[in-house]
């Protein structure tokens, strides 16, 4: 029988849209003790997760919890929670991670519409509107930031125009949240989803989700007492029960209230990861962070520009954190990549669909987002590109971005 | 705004029924740096973790590997991927998990049929096939370990008489799987759910399922490729696509397999501390394991016994690694927990619906279950008991387990 080694993974500067580097406190966090699910000082780090994250989210709502899984677990526990089978949802679509939530939607059993518009676009906020009167959704969903593309979507008026109409806004939020600002009260979202392994440079396996009265208000027309402790079955007929037992946000939200009715066992090593790196957030301040994720990214791009590489999508609406650089012709993007990872130790991610092979995407998020981060990765792509002999003016990229370091 | 203080658990012994202690070896090794979800190193690390879940599973399966997400998140996956909406499901109930494969199965659309004996025993395995005759079922899906009241359900003649009658066999091996034997391969089981938090010791966070050819068959004909990838729709009607994205099985084998299909980004240091604790598990050999949690058992139970308190259940079917204890009339058995826990720095468990203020519950789990902690909790419980003005026996309940462990 085989054994295994001892675990000594490489030290890699992952400059990706996900998963990133991790600070070493969160790592460090990890590593402390178990508690017990229902031991005093274990219920007391839930609840002060639940008051870092409604900072986080920018929200008075009194649901702020993380799912215990990965980032497409909160969304799923958003729809399957807020989308009734039947329900009309409306999807507007601008790259993969609209199509998920379409697939996912479906699943739940929605009549799904979907308007889309070109990769590396986004949409008018009218043209949505002007959907939504159309189809008269039940629930609008959609992406903030769209990593397969590195757009941005606003949303400021489409949480005012599903009020309006009487629709819930499920907004998807993994890549931006603690990034850029995701303003669930000012612009009316009534559930959001976070992601940890993104800007929150805490290692994938919670998704943070909030969500208002108004979702509330549907979770509780759809809650059964769950089988074993109920008294009667009586009407029960009547109610669509929500499709998923461990995504039920009825039952989630009964397990992180003072009643702490046992439903899973809540993840305590990767809650204590959370509310470390929820506590670097804060500590940092959220309006700070904001602003050193656009500080990288100016240096990148100047960097990326000086080198004669052409970025891929309209600028307007760029991720702060995302860079997409269209793969000069002739050049093997899936070599350059590995001679990055093999020879540099540096890890930068490819894209999908019809993407695939098109553009490199580089992630300046959370932890990786740092200067000798971005200088490092301007410095071997030029290399590498080099090495693949694809001409370009040596040394530039890099003196680029310490131009814009030294103007800050 | 309240700024949180530094992480700092208490050091707690953790003798309930999960979640337990985790050794230091599976703590340190949350806390390495992480890889990205498609770094060469890290596919290296999902695949070694596959093939020490298949000797944990005792199973020659092509699939064994972890749900993201909690224990129950793994029955979840096993049964909305292989219940289809309408299916006829069998379960077996003896206690509050029977409840939860109920609550589950018909949330995903099944036509449950449940037999139900009392609470304490299990099933003698020949009623259950009686009623696998009558009923019919595609599915019959069971607790092998219920820690609600310390049973062990025998489930050799199950999975053959699955066989004969064409009904998959789902096995949820929680609380089981690393602590007694589970044999997958030898007794016909389908589908098994293992859980991290109990016998494995490791943080809750992860649920490592198996399934064999037959299972795999069903869930292949439910299959849909991801929207956004596929060519056509056509023909699509016909199938009974899986509910859920999140916990679609056939996704997940695509991620787990040399394809690498994109799906979630794979918990990096939960599957980290998965790796270690497996190593734990069998450098120490399976057989040794289970040798050890019917040792620590035999003490704690010889010790409860000369204190003259009543174990619960029927001895014949008690599960190793729970001893379930009659709270004495007259003793408050929350306060003696509090003071288990406040004072000695100890705690067990209480349980569920019908045994609640009725029963303690005791747990020697993976790392938990050694000889120090059996000796500290029965000290501990002699000496809260007599402090709530219990009377019993000063001495005796140390002194027996320590004649068992000189016998050794």
């Amino acid at each position: 029988m085989k054994r295994f080694e001892d675990l000594s993974p490489s030290l890699r500067c992952i400059m990706t849209p996900g998963p990133v580097e991790v600070d070493p406190r969160v790592l460090r966090a990890m590593s402390y003790p178990v508690l017990g699910q229902f031991d005093p000082e274990f219920t007391d780090i839930m609840n002060e997760t639940m008051g870092m994250l409604r900072e986080l989210f920018a929200t008075n709502n009194q649901w702020a919890f993380p799912v215990d899984g990965t980032s497409r677990s909160g969304i799923e526990a958003a729809m399957v929670s807020l989308i009734a089978p039947g329900d009309r949802v409306l999807i507007p679509i601008y790259g993969r991670f609209g199509h998920l939530l379409h697939e996912i939607a479906e699943r739940c059993g929605a009549e799904v519409h979907t308007i889309e518009t070109e990769w590396g676009t986004v949409f008018a906020q009218e043209e949505i509107i002007a959907e939504m009167r159309r189809v008269k959704p039940h629930v609008v969903a959609m992406v903030h930031g769209e990593t397969s593309t590195g757009r941005l979507q606003p949303l400021e008026g489409i949480g005012q125009a599903c009020r309006e109409m009487d629709a819930l806004l499920i907004v998807d939020a993994v890549a931006t949240i603690g990034g850029v600002p995701v303003e669930t009260d000012a612009w009316q979202l009534d559930a959001v989803i976070g992601g940890t392994q993104k800007c929150l440079s805490v290692p994938s396996g919670m998704a943070p989700i909030t969500y208002n009265k108004r979702a509330e208000d549907k979770i509780m027309s759809r809650k059964r007492v769950e089988r074993g402790l109920r008294t009667a079955d009586a009407g029960d007929e009547d109610i669509a029960v929500v499709r998923s037992n461990y995504f039920d946000l009825g039952m989630l939200q009964d397990y992180w209230s003072p009643l702490r009715l046992n439903h899973h066992t809540e993840m305590t090593s990767m809650l204590y990861a959370l509310r470390e790196g929820l506590r670097l957030v804060l500590e940092e301040g959220l309006e700070a962070r904001f602003a050193r994720h656009r500080l990288h990214e100016r240096a990148l791009v100047a960097g990326i520009e000086a080198m004669g590489l052409q970025l891929y999508g309209d600028p307007d609406c760029k991720m702060p954190m995302v860079t997409c650089i269209v793969i000069p012709d002739g050049v093997d993007g899936e070599s350059v990549r590995s001679m990055l990872l093999d020879s540099f130790g540096i890890e930068i991610a490819s894209s999908f669909g019809p993407l695939k092979g098109k553009i490199w995407r580089i992630g300046t998020m959370g932890f990786s987002c740092r200067g000798n981060n971005v200088l490092r990765v301007l410095g071997a792509l030029e290399a590498a590109l080099l090495r693949h002999a694809h001409p370009l003016p040596a040394g530039l990229g890099v003196q680029a971005a310490l131009d814009i370091y030294e103007q800050k």
